[in-house]
Formats: C-alpha cells, structure tokens, sequence
C-alpha cells in the first residue's frame, strides 16, 4: 500500500461547439495527445477508465467501449464512470484505485461528451433530469432554477451581491481567454456580465456555464512507473467523495454543499495538509454561485465570506488561492465527462510549471473540485509534484 | 496488499414483473435482505457502488444517486457502474478495488434494473442501442440478431444443433423452478422449447433470456471486517475483465468470445485455480447459444464441444461443473444491472451451503461470468470459501 499513484501524461482536446467530431473522434484527439506527452504507446497502457456522463447525449446506450475500442485500447478492460458532472471527476477517483488495488499500473483516464447538437434547451433538460424525476423534476426544476435557489439564501444570509457573482464570471473569463482550449476565449467586463440577460433570478447569462463538445485524457500510473514514463510525475495524494440527498428539498441548507465539506476534509486529511498550502485550486463554477460557495466550504476563507473573496481577488493569481486558472465551466466550457479530466490536466500543467500565462509561480500542491448534480456527488483530488 | 476482500451479506429482491415497486423501492427490497443477512445497520458501512445500466430503463439521468439516498447511504460516498448487460459485475469489480485500495472497508454493492414497463419491443430497441448506433444499430441490428449470428456459426462450425440449444434451456429453467426469486419459475420439456416461437433462426423465445425488473445487493468488506461480520466470508479470489470490438463486423470469429478467454486466464491466474477446479459456475446465458459459447470459452469443456457437454448433462449439477443452478439469465431473468450482483449471491449460497434443492454437495470454488453487449464487456470473478 505504499506505492504512490502519479500522473505521467495529459492531452486535452479543444472545447467548443465541435460540429467536426464525434464523440469517439474528440476523445481520439485527447487521448493521442496524452500518449505524445507521455512519449508512450497505446500498448503500454493495462486498462482504461472511460467517463461519458449521458447515454442520451452520447446517442449510445454503454457508451464507454465506443471510445475504449477507438483509441486502440483493444481488449483490455474497461472500466466507465458516470458521476452527473463530476464524471470526470468519479474516473480519476476509480483509476487511482484500479492502480492502488493492483489490478492495473498503467491506466487511460478518458472524459468526454458531445452536448451541443442537441441546442441549449433541449440540453439543459436532459441535465434538469439528473435531478430526481419522480419527485422534483415534473415540478419544474432546473439546473440554473437549482443554483439559483442557493444564490439567493446566500444572498439573503450573507449579504453576497450580484456584483460579486459577476465578479466570479470576469475573472473566469480573462483566464479563459489565455486558455488554447477554452470553449469562449473572451475577457468581459463587469458591465457587461451584469448586464447580460437574465436566466433564473438572480444568476443571468454570465452567471451559467456553457453547454460544451470537448474531451480530456490523463495517463495514470503506479510509482515505479509513473517515474518511468514521465520527467515531471504529479502525485494524487488526496482523494475526498461524498454524496448529498437526491432531492433539493431534503436539504438542511442552501447555502452550502455539504458533499463538498466532507470531501475536502478526507482529501486533506489523506494528503496531510490543510486548506493554507493550496497553492492552486480548480473548482467547480457550474454557475458563479457555486465558485463563491466553493471558496467557502474547501476552506480557503470562512463562510459566508467568499462574495468578499473574490471582490479582493483573492481568487486570481497573486491573491491567496488561485481559483479556476484554466477559465473554468464557466469559460473553458462543460462537456460533462471531461470537466473532471480537464480539471486535473490543469492543475497538473500547474505543478509542472507549464501553464505559461496562467502560471502560477512554484506552486506545488494544487486541488480540483469537481461536482455532480447539486452535490449528490463531490469528488475532491489532491495533487503534489 | 495481503487483505483479502469477501462477501460478508447477500440480499435478493425477487426477480420478475414488478409493477409494484419503482427502481429505487427494488433496491431498498434487495439491500434491507442484505444488511439482515450481514447482521450489520447501514451506518455500518462505507461507500457504495450502485449498478444502474441504462438511463432510458430508469427514467433517470445519472440514476445511482436515487438508489443510495434511497438506502439511507446519506452523505457517504457514491459511484455508479456501468458495464451494459455487466453492469453489476463492474459493481463488484470496483467495489472490490475501492476496498482493495484502502478507499473503504465496508462496501454496499447494489445491482438494480426496471425494464419491463418499457414493453418487451421498446425494451429490445433500447438494449439494440448499446450496440455501434453510427455503424450498426442503423442496420437493423439487435441481441438476439448478434447473438444469432453466433449461434449459427456454431452450427456450421462444430455442428451445435437446435436441440442442444433447447437443452440449455429445460436446465436452466428446471433450476430456476427451484429458484424462489426466479423471474418464471416453472419447468419446461424439451419439445416445449424446441417449438417456441422463432425468434431470430436459430435462436426461438426459450432460447432468449427474460426482459425483467429486479435488484441484488452484497457488502464487500476487507479480510478484517468481513470476518468480524460473517461467520461464512466468502472470498472473492481472482478477478478478470477485458473487452472486445465496438462492431460485431470487426470480430475475427464468432464462435467465441475473446473477452471471455482474456478474462477467465487472468481470473484463473489470480486465484491459482484452473478450470477443473471449479465446482459450480454462473455464466452469462442471455442466450442459449452464449451459455455454450461459455462452457468452452471458461474451459469447461473444448472448443466446438460445449453443445455436447449440456447433451451429456456435463452442467447439471452431478456432472463435471454445474452451471446456472439458479436459472440463469434465462429463467431468473435479467434486470440488466442486477445480474451481475445475483450471480455473486448465487455463488456466495453455493459455497456456504445455503442454496437448498439447487445445493452442488461440498462447493468450495465457485465462479461468475458476466458479459456486456457481445463481449465489450467480460468479468469473471473467482469466489473461495
């Protein structure tokens, strides 16, 4: 139980509107850029986790062999994760321990998702249905009506303003625009993400992720090997999950996730470290709302206080924990099974030193926050070089 | 590393047309069972894996999260399978590995499926979609067109005949009689089977398994804890997995399926067993032509002469492995995400002596077989007392 389990390789393919490849093709286009660099052959690879969040929005029941048998993966095994939007997230986290248990040393971690074929709409109805469709979804739920339930108790108990809100959109969006593979590569001002149209009280336009086409690959490998194949190894030290009730209306509170606070204290309390020597984090900004209450519940300021985190900026780079450096769901875009994937490829880019603009300098222990549905999944990961 | 990981409680939920109760009510039904038999509260436990194959049979994106709520899992943390018609082997596989990795002691596995609402044509087109739908559902493919094939392959190759076909089915549902969770629970003569209705030739209704709903539950714990739990832990020794072609056009041969080969070596190696050594066996019959197809392929028997191994009755029990002594697919039916788990607990009452009428005298090595589409997806597990 000793071995460590590492990072040896990462490829991202581009997020966007991507009208020129299916499902398979755009995890092809990841998973060749991982194994170029990890200078690795697909034949050196034991199994692959596959994370495909939607049947209905990969238009395939069992979607995970489609891109296990497309990359070249063969006949080893294979695994699929689906965790809502933590998918990416859930793969990472059933990898490591496919290492961990000894079953595999090298792993290919795949996410992936088409989504904007289906339009806006009809996409986020098919997202609104993650939510319980007996109890919940016929009354009208929503993913947007759902965050902006907790948007406004935190409003109301904490005092945070929709300027904050915004705030969390401007900053996303300026380090989207330094991101080669962000979906929207795009500053904005807090005009304008203020006054963009109004979705769900009180978040608008600005305040929602994109409906993404994108995938991300990661290779993980066990200790001997993981130093074998790569220069730079990013360790997982940390790995946090926990689960929340199905329905928004069993909730204690709207103002936290839960999920999110048990998590990140497994994750710390694995790593051995504390929310203080987070040099970098990703979060999961599915909506600005959820990046505010994201500061909170991992720690990096008290409750209550993240509108006033990111009004001093203590999200951007320089500020006391860099937040969403990669422009995050909000810029880089959301194509549900790789936002997980992704999420790690950034904060290993980040502990690699190779994030160019967006670097943070000498940061060696970075965290990615990854949710699903409204909580009832959160995976926290953390990582050091 | 050294840990064992068992079995330490089983709990069925009756297997068949259950109007009467909703995914997340079956899995409650099979998990109440369960935690009786482990003699352990639900707080007990650790982490759950819940096997849910197909959003369209739940009416439920991302559907996992229902089930563990449901179950009083609460904020512990949660992961779905997904392994197509394997789905809850995969359950088992990853709950084995999370234990292994020292993620969790005690596990919740949950296999559950509702299907037959859908109607067994809708039903039939849902499954058909987990087949290639660029390159082969819109062909008109389906199972048993895929499965048809094979059979007859079979016949041309080795001369399987129509009647041994049949004679898979009088066993099985012969033993499912036996079966009080079994789907249809009534035994069947060979001239019966042999005029049923033509299906897809050569492959008539009793040749196919059962659209059904259902759900099976187990707690998977380390050596330590599932010795504390059980006075009869039975140990899951060997695991394989592995995988095939997307496209049934891609397969070098029909007559086998290579992903059960791959991962029957792996498992036998594990465990340190060879096929002689099992006593008793659950395989994949979703059609009667894939039970033979096992027989060989686990090696039971030769290749090309698994059609006279059930002619000389080599699969009843008495005769060299007994195979499907709890009705199989075919007669206990085949709630897509519950199949795998039922296998582990026909396995587990084989090998503590508690399957009654259906007892194989003095099994100690038992083994589960479980496929995904036609072989995408294979896991065998090895199961000792």
């Amino acid at each position: 139980m000793t071995q460590k389990v590492g990072i040896a390789g990462i490829g991202h393919a581009k997020f966007g509107k991507r009208t020129d490849a299916t499902l398979r093709e755009l995890a092809h286009e990841a998973v060749t850029r991982a194994l170029e660099d990890a200078k690795i052959n697909v034949k050196d690879i034991d199994a692959s986790v596959i994370g495909v969040a939607c049947e209905e929005f990969a238009a395939q029941v069992s979607p995970a062999v489609l891109v296990h048998d497309y990359v070249g993966m063969g006949n080893k095994p294979v695994f699929r994760a689906e965790a809502a939007c933590a998918t990416g997230s859930a793969a990472i986290q059933a990898a490591w321990s496919l290492v961990k248990a000894g079953l595999a040393d090298v792993v290919l971690v795949v996410g992936a998702e088409t989504m904007t074929h289906l339009g806006t709409l009809k996409a986020t109805d098919v997202i609104a249905r993650a939510g319980d469709t007996r109890w919940e979804y016929p009354f009208g739920t929503t993913f947007p009506s759902f965050y902006a339930m907790m948007a406004n108790a935190h409003m109301h108990q904490y005092g945070t303003t929709r300027e904050q809100l915004s705030m969390v959109s401007v900053k996303n969006h300026m380090y989207g625009a330094m991101n080669p593979y962000a979906h929207i590569q795009k500053a904005i001002t807090l005009e304008e993400a203020m006054k963009s149209s109004m979705i769900c009280y009180p978040l608008n336009l600005y305040d929602c992720c994109l409906i993404s086409d994108g995938a991300a690959a990661v290779v993980l490998a066990n200790e001997e090997k993981a130093k074998k194949i790569s220069d730079t190894p990013i360790w997982l030290t940390g790995l946090g999950a926990a689960s929340d009730t199905m329905m928004i209306s069993e909730r204690e509170t709207l103002t936290e996730l839960r999920a999110t606070k048990i998590a990140v204290e497994k994750a710390y309390g694995m790593a051995g470290i504390t929310s203080r020597e987070v040099d970098v984090a990703v979060v999961h900004d599915c909506f600005t709302i959820a990046e505010i209450m994201a500061y909170e519940d991992l720690g990096f300021c008290k409750k209550g206080k993240g509108g006033k985190f990111i009004e001093e900026k203590q999200s951007y780079i320089g500020g006391k924990t860099p937040v969403n450096t990669d422009g995050g769901l909000k810029s880089k875009g959301h194509p549900l099974g790789a936002t997980g994937v992704s999420m790690t490829i950034e904060i290993t880019k980040q502990l690699r030193g190779e994030a160019g603009k967006r670097q943070v300098n000498g940061a060696e222990i970075g965290l990615s926050h990854n949710v699903g549905q409204i909580g009832q999944y959160c995976f926290v990961h953390i990582y050091s070089r």
